[in-house]
């Protein structure tokens, strides 16, 4: 299947993330231009894009809000439920589980790994915490083909490798330490430190 | 000042951000052939970003790491040290907290803001936290000018108005919902739920 251009993907998500907010309100229309004067972007973008999934509106209300966010989610995939585990159990892996059990997004996580003995064999959110010598063989009961990955004391490079040959196709990189992934692993770079520091420097004196 | 484009801030970011890695070798130095190829990028980018920031190596033994690391950390300010705070504190605002605590970012973490009783007037890091109704108060006594904005109960976007009133210059939003600010205030996006859907998108079945 061909995919959508990465930034189409993003922007179509942004409109979905507000779309949501707006769902419940008494008349669920929204027009175009609307939309993109709350996001500060080129209305044209937002007809463009939508037009690229096949989404269209009525000239006189503009379009349907449940209808549009339905859309939105098919065509990113939104129900999908690929089996995702979370290795490193920071606050930062924390607050994507957190995320993840809103259920909005397209992940089931099956499995957290991580190397304190607090959290291992505890469930966080009903998900089971694994120490991270049980990986190779959680990840193959239960079909997982994503991770996203928080610090921990293990250096993540260790387990690169290792997650390779366990046949996973994605990963998001949230540790503090660049990734280099295979060609055939999807990487996702999630970088705190990078946003941090555009924030400090892009905002004035 | 002329500030360095968008993209450029982020290459560098990275550019340190892996060189912090290697800044402990014996033999300090890299080429910018080999930056470009550890981060999979063009090493026509990584020379004019160099270029573009006054660094120049050396044809035999190419840049020295510790110099490169602060020429970058220098161009971006990361020394400027702004004052900051955190308003909600989830597992995403904690997430920040750990990052900001280990020092290299330009960032001082002044304040936490929150709504739960267990967090008010604790310390975390060494960084007290408040209830929301002191805001006003602290972010003036503490000369705080970006905040950092992690999910809570409240609706943010109760708190766009009062955060630009009290003169805050930027915001990182961690947040489930997109924020619209006066355009004299930075916003950075840290947007987990359209990174976790370029995640399942992107990755191969």
């Amino acid at each position: 299947m061909v995919k959508l251009p990465e930034k189409t993907v993003e922007r179509l998500s942004n409109y979905r993330r507000l779309l949501m907010r707006y769902q419940y309100l008494e008349k669920p229309y929204i027009f175009s231009r609307d939309l993109a004067s709350l996001l500060k972007i080129n209305p044209v973008h937002v007809r463009r894009d939508l037009m690229l999934i096949g989404v269209s509106g009525s000239h006189s209300k503009g379009y349907e809000l449940r209808h549009l966010i339905n859309q939105i989610s098919q065509k990113l995939e939104c129900n999908s439920g690929k089996n995702a585990c979370i290795i490193g159990f920071s606050h930062a892996g924390r607050a994507i589980l957190d995320i993840l059990s809103l259920g909005n997004v397209p992940l089931n996580v099956k499995a957290i790994f991580d190397t304190s003995a607090k959290s291992i064999n505890n469930t966080f959110n009903n998900v089971p915490c694994y120490s991270l010598e049980q990986i190779a063989a959680v990840v193959e009961k239960e079909s997982i083909t994503l991770a996203i990955l928080s610090d921990m004391e293990e250096d993540p490079e260790n387990y690169v490798a290792l997650i390779g040959a366990l046949g996973i196709k994605g990963i998001m990189n949230l540790t503090s330490t660049p990734l280099r992934l295979p060609d055939n692993i999807h990487l996702e770079e999630f970088d705190f430190v990078t946003s941090l520091i555009k924030l400090a420097y892009f905002s004035e004196e």
